[in-house]
């Protein structure tokens, strides 16, 4: 399936953005630009920012969790990961046995969980997915119509799903220029463990480690380039970062254990002064390194 | 002592560099073009490369490391820190007592013990000093007079040294542009080795890490900015790096065993989903780095 294919076979009466800042309102704007939808009600706690939504022209309508799920075709969270179980269980009586809900979550074991235990037997209904994209900003303001395009959304299909809603899933991120890509829920944790949450994890850590350095003043006055590249993620959100770990617990701790078997293996190397082991490690990192940097490892959309 | 002040007061009449690349190169055109030089020796192996330098204006003369020590009043080594201790020795026999040796070496403890070795009571003559400034390029064709501006140039005296001999090292480099730092022997090792050898070893592991990885496709398919900023520095020069982490083996070992600290904090924080250790864990290091974006941790030239 092409983009092109998917956006025509794509038609959507009433989208419903649970959450309407940065990413739920780029997801109705990208909609609303493909012309896939007729309107799009929003769902929120806080009426200034479901006002500045509606005033932005993200969504025509503020609604209630009830109203979504009985009216709505397709209904995307994008919500904090640790609000998800209350949402499902606010809306699944109601949720009508058509409408499809997917979701924009940045883990997927614990939304999962939450979907199974509060949808129960209506879980079949949502498609769990997971734009790679976003922005330092967020809010309605931040939202823009282009914030998928050419960039990676992962879907993780549960064995409940019917095809037409996995077809109307990826159709629907499809339509926002999003390039799919089809992963299991275990391994999409893994792979965004290994790929974001690790870097930042190390990352934090190093600066947390320079940040006590009685050496501090000094290492922070000749630090350059490399220093300033290595360390630019950790420069992110704390309260944010925190949750991620939190809810992507497990595969960080399998990450973390995988990577300090190199830790290990590379200290008794340098130990023992093994300038072949330390060689041969870095020859590995640095020649895959220098191939991504030429694209080497990036596919066009619609291959899977 | 300002750059304006140091610059004024050096006069050399003959500056010898010892490797005619990127480092020495760009040495020897920054104090020709601060007019403080009347002539330059070159001493390499290679005779193509000492031509590609007199062709390029950067020496005026291909002379031995003999000819170099006999007649020099200032001495620049720019070769790597493995072959220290053979320049030492070359030309120990035939220094003039005048005559004032600097370096442009990565890492300071094995180049002074090989200076104490090679060059025994004539030691005091050697001021030791590393440069803060690189080039992905090499070579004769690399170098250029503003390397140095406004980047830092580490200096460590030696307890033999005489002032006048430290002053006069510090005044070439200031007439180079840098910012003179000074630092004791271990200090700048464990320095560096904080702020530029840890976060290459960490890349680099990560990298081999991911390059391991059943997921590896996937994984570099979906990698976006953050892996690549932070994974940048991992691509440098296998056999450059090899060599740095063995010749600063020792602060490498220290620096090393002071991050497992915190990674093994992280990893039991994580277990036991202590959010508040970790939340407080990367307060402590995106402060440090957001206060550094913003330049709070720049010194002016001639601060110490």
């Amino acid at each position: 399936m092409d983009n092109h294919d998917a956006t025509c076979a794509l038609t959507v009466d009433t989208l419903a953005i649970v959450g309407v800042g940065l990413i739920g309102g780029s997801f109705a704007l990208a909609l609303k630009q493909a012309g896939v939808c007729r309107q799009v009600f929003g769902v929120g706690r806080r009426v200034q920012v479901l006002d500045e939504a509606l005033r932005l022209g993200i969504i025509d309508r503020a609604v209630s969790l009830k109203e979504a799920a009985a009216q709505a075709d397709l209904i995307m969270i994008a919500a904090p990961v640790g609000a998800f179980a209350d949402i499902f269980s606010a809306m699944k009586p109601h949720l009508s046995s058509h409408a499809i809900i997917t979701d924009g979550g940045s883990t997927k074991g614990n939304v999962v969980a939450a979907a199974r235990a509060c949808l129960g037997e209506k879980v079949g209904q949502f498609v769990p997915a997971h734009p790679i994209a976003g922005s330092h900003e967020s809010g309605p303001a931040a939202a823009v119509a282009d914030l998928y395009r050419d960039k990676h959304l992962i879907v993780c299909p549960l064995p409940e799903n019917s095809s037409k809603a996995v077809q109307g899933v990826r159709a629907a991120w499809q339509a926002c220029g999003a390039k799919v890509l089809t992963l299991g829920i275990e391994q999409h944790d893994e792979v965004v463990a290994a790929i974001s949450h690790l870097p930042h994890w190390l990352a934090s850590l190093y600066m947390a480690h320079i940040a006590q350095s009685a050496n501090a003043a000094v290492e922070l006055e000749i630090a350059g380039a490399g220093f300033r590249d290595f360390t630019r993620i950790a420069q992110g959100s704390e309260e944010m970062w925190r949750d991620i770990f939190l809810a992507n617990r497990r595969a960080m701790l399998s990450q973390i254990d995988q990577l300090q078997g190199w830790l290990d293996q590379a200290r008794k190397a340098l130990d023992s002064e093994d300038g072949a082991w330390i060689e041969s490690m870095l020859t590995r990192g640095a020649e895959v390194r220098r191939d991504w940097g030429q694209g080497r490892y990036q596919v066009e959309p619609g291959d899977e």
